[in-house]
């Protein structure tokens, strides 16, 4: 064990940038959450998530509504609470927190199970559906809710629910001839398991994890058994009945995990899993279980990943497809997969001090997670694109899952609740806190403690990151400490540059950190300087989607064009290789973006609608000189409905 | 009634190219599709509709099996023998056929009513589901099976069949109160009913499909009615309960034809539809019908229509999309949507000789539905595709209706029997007879005799089209005959030229067509010179798929890259804008095509699979020079799985 967990209680995030993204999630996304679980939003579909709460408590005589994991809105949206309350008290909130957690109490069983769907709708169906059913799914981001809730708050409560709720499940499953030899369809236990370990210490818990870990994708396939022993009922009908049983990689589980090879399936099932393995391995020590993490981060950074951070490029079963196959357009790039990836990420960093993890963890969070919310806070993308003709979207079927514009709550509500919960908890990617050194991940704007043996090294990062080049640390500690300080420098930069106190310190740097080791003083300051010119991204040539084409990054963002600032039909839009950048303030909604600009051309034709679909021998139309203008990919889409593409023709 | 039809047993077909493709249909494909309908290939899914018209006739016990529109499969094998008799007498066949129709009269109800589904299996539902069911489609292809076997044999036991199946259908159907007022969910019976007409001259046939076109979309809506008065049941599910009836659109059923703007729906229905209107505009001289033709054509071949005359842009519902969106990829593009193009466009041809129409018609035939049929004839695509990617179809499921390679058979068999009827049939695509002159569409080798008041004018056409550019026409009547011919000047062809008898005529055009006339004589020669440079083809500006990219035309064939020739990573070559072209010949089942080579580049990269996704500034690896061999589009996947693609980046 050899990273340690920041407590976000010393950390406070004071950042221009993300932390107005805080703020937007404390004042906008948690009250207007808080309404949608209540079935308050008018022209939002309903949750009812509260409802089956109090009914499952007993409290109210009704049928349960919504999806079979409908409880889990409610666990992220706590977990969402937990964290603001640590970076902002708020006796209102808590309160309301305080009564939804006596609500879950209530709705507890005797012999400590907890899921509203099956206590109201189907009692004597428990544990008979895993691979379909998402109770293991639930219980885990419960658990989630309540390490969240005790290490926020340091209130019990939530926390004594949910070890009872995983004692209960430790009990059902398990090796023993009486024990289920199951595991869930859709992973999330075995992280939440871990991190009730850390608060708990009991090794049970981790124990259980393993088993889950362990036991997945085994012969003779405990979802055949369990298909078999429920009469070949199914839940879900999307692809035929019984496709979750049948298609067993959708859930990560057609092999054990030992002998997968590539990252396949649902994507927010992969990461969620391998984030549950990662913090496994590490706890445990398991250098095999390292190694498929290893292993499957590789295949799906190398070979899956879009460069906005986003994974799952089909729509079909929301998963991976193959090496190399990244549609910029019928993608799916789910915001819960690059919510997820982050957290798989964050726990990679914490095995090996990598920057290349860290470098995937930015991107996600600064490209995708962002963008998956609408600069409002009240509208969600759970598609992000990087490549949109609205006009198509209508009347071609092969974008059904498309969204031109976010949507205000989903029937299938994972991503909204999701994102607030991961931008109110930003401090524990922030650093990876080891014995040797304190490592930096992300540039974020804060105020930290971080226990260094018997002492605390205080210290402060500020900065106008994504937008400029410096960041500042400051050593805040009243008491001089000796500690390393471990500075990412991110893979989109060149030439950083740090000085230390006015001079350059010796430039020590392993796997993409900067080490500078010191008896830090009050004062000290390190100036850290990432240039951000404008950058062109090339995609490797067995990338067929990107071919001929450039995209453009600053910084940590990536940059789109968008019909609002360049006319339609974007595909006749060319960026000459050499033309010159130049960057501007944006307006309106984009007031405090960088907005970048470039001399391109456009293929044009007069009237092209009167004109044949083809020609012989020349194109149509004309060139023309045209100012190309690029916004930051995650604010597409706040200006109305148009065309946007990443991947730009260039010439 | 301008047009008047060839009557098939004066026509013979020699053409060096297109009569290899008859022989193919008479020796392998007829005989193939026989084996196929009576359930004896091996390692294809089983078709069971010459054994469900047995049970119909009482000749067997049994269950009915197969698609709701079985029988259809047995009446286009029926044309398809029809027409190839004519071309090429043949007992045995002819047998077999007399046999077949003896067992489909059989199956014939005292009524008149045939449909062996409805017989066998659901008796009591006849005619309550013309939305999903298909009954008026399969008596369509019934009654063009036995208008074909007439004409081409004289023979009139089926056509007699058929007409009492007409007369029912005209007792059930119609304006009077005892009648329904309804019109089936697949076009099909529109085009048959007129054709029956000009067989019959029975004026009610040309009434009914008036009927069943003018009846059409109109409100109250009949699928609605029948769906409520049959209980709501449902025949096809796939899209949702009861889609057929609900989505309107896929029937071109939304709203009157009168009212439709655009090519919408089920590809294949639409062109039938219309198809079915053209030839009753003309047959009633209505001028209302031929604009509603005009329109929906306008759209679809200025819009909607794929380089290779494929049409119908997406898998979902076999359908169009919307104007412009044209993918490459993920298109569907059915052989038989663009037999049904030809039928079409014929029609069109007869109410107007404009070559616009025939240029059309020649793209469908020489490009996608030549290669709906493998070069072995025994193996067939239903979606013909212009961009290929084989790893990336086994998993990303957009692809899930593209093949790589043509299978052997399909469930639902439409294409196969589909093609081989109009390659039989293709002397009614060659000619437009009309009093004022012969018009000469396609440059198919042939010999033929057209009447010419009471005279007759005979003539041939030879050469070696398309892959020379010269044709022969050379008359060879025995009298002299003053008459018009009207040789169609292709729109792929820049600089026509024409002798007659060695001497250049005057140079009459007249919407796309050359017209001579003269007294005919004996011996009298045009040459005909195509010039057949290779030509580029570019996109108009809005169709984003193409946008920079490049398509290579010969003569009337569309060009493609396949992996055997080009190595794989297809979207890693570059055809630079001023490449010179050469033609060589084909080898191995490529022989005696004219394949294409221009020097191009390969932007490549050492081991890309070691590399990283994307990189930073510079493109990765170089540019080398390779020589890139283009093959006949028609021609690809007969070496195996491979990469392909038709459109090219341009540099």
């Amino acid at each position: 064990m050899s990273a340690m967990d920041v407590s976000l209680h010393t950390l406070k995030i004071n950042d221009p940038f993300l932390g107005q993204y805080q703020q937007l999630v404390r004042d906008v996304v948690i009250p207007y959450q808080w309404d949608a679980l209540n079935d308050r939003i008018t022209d939002a579909e309903p949750s009812h998530a509260i409802e089956n709460f109090r009914i499952a408590a007993g409290l109210k005589e009704g049928e349960y509504y919504g999806m079979v994991f409908q409880d889990s809105d409610v666990a992220k949206w706590l977990e969402a609470v937990a964290w603001s309350l640590c970076q902002m008290p708020d006796p209102l909130l808590e309160k309301t927190a305080d009564e939804v957690i006596e609500l879950v109490a209530a709705a507890q069983c005797e012999d400590g199970y907890l899921n509203t769907y099956f206590t109201v709708k189907a009692p004597a169906e428990r544990w008979t559906n895993l691979a379909e059913c998402h109770e293991l799914y639930c219980a885990g981001h419960m658990i989630e809710a309540g390490v969240a809730f005790f290490q926020a708050t340091g209130k019990r409560r939530l926390l004594k629910v949910v070890c009872r709720l995983a004692d209960h499940i430790d009990q059902v499953f398990g090796p023993a001839e009486n024990q289920l030899h199951g595991y869930p369809g859709h992973p999330e236990i075995e992280l939440a398991l871990t991190r009730l370990f850390e608060v708990t210490q009991q090794p049970r818990y981790l124990t259980l994890a393993s088993y889950f870990v362990e036991q997945r994708g085994t012969q003779p396939h405990f979802y055949d058994i369990e298909y078999e022993k429920r009469g070949k009922t199914s839940y879900w009908n999307t692809y035929g009945p019984a496709w979750m049983v049948r298609d067993k990689a959708y859930s990560q589980a057609h092999q054990p995990i030992a002998q997968q090879q590539t990252a396949t399936g649902h994507a927010v099932r992969f990461v969620y899993l391998m984030a549950g393995v990662a913090h496994l391995a590490r706890l445990s020590n398991d250098a095999q279980k390292r190694q498929h993490c290893l292993r499957l981060w590789n295949n799906m950074v190398q070979r899956q990943l879009y460069i906005t951070g986003g994974i799952g490029a089909q729509s079909s079963g929301e998963a991976f497809t193959s090496d190399y196959d990244l549609p910029n357009d019928t993608v799916y790039a789910e915001s819960c997969a690059s919510i997820g990836l982050m957290m798989f990420a964050r726990r990679m960093l914490e095995m090996e001090a990598d920057s290349q993890y860290a470098d995937v963890m930015e991107r996600a969070l600064y490209n995708t997670v962002l963008g998956g919310m609408a600069l409002d806070g009240k509208h969600f993308f759970y598609v992000n694109p990087l490549e949109v003709h609205p006009r198509s979207l209508r009347f071609n079927h092969i974008y059904d899952h498309v969204k031109p514009v976010r949507q205000r709550w989903f029937g299938c509500a994972c991503c909204p609740p999701n994102i607030a919960r991961t931008l109110t908890s930003l401090g524990h990617y922030i650093y990876t806190p080891r014995e040797e050194a304190l490592y930096i991940n992300l540039y974020v704007g804060n105020s930290v403690e971080i226990p260094v043996g018997d002492q605390a090294l205080r210290l402060q990062i500020s900065g106008h990151y994504p937008w400029q080049e410096t960041i500042r640390i400051t050593i805040d500690s009243p008491e001089p400490v000796t500690h390393t300080l471990a500075l990412r420098l991110p893979d989109w930069c060149a030439e950083p540059q740090v000085m230390l106190n006015g001079d350059e310190p010796p430039k020590t740097i392993r796997k993409g950190y900067l080490h500078i080791t010191r008896r830090w003083q009050q004062g000290d300051t390190i100036q850290l300087t990432l240039p951000m010119p404008v950058r062109r991204i090339y995609g490797n040539p067995l990338l067929r989607h990107v071919a001929g084409k450039v995209a453009i990054q600053r910084g940590p963002l990536v940059y789109c064009l968008e019909q609002a600032d360049n006319g339609d039909a974007l595909h006749n839009l060319w960026l000459p290789r050499n033309a010159a950048f130049t960057t501007i303030d944006g307006k309106g909604v984009l007031a405090h973006q960088t907005v970048i600009q470039a001399e391109g051309i456009r293929q044009t034709a007069h009237q092209p609608q009167t004109q044949a679909l083809w020609q012989y021998d020349q194109p149509p139309g004309e060139r023309q000189t045209q100012t190309l203008t690029f916004i930051p990919w995650f604010s597409w889409a706040n200006r109305g409905e148009g065309e946007m593409r990443v991947w730009v023709n260039e010439e």
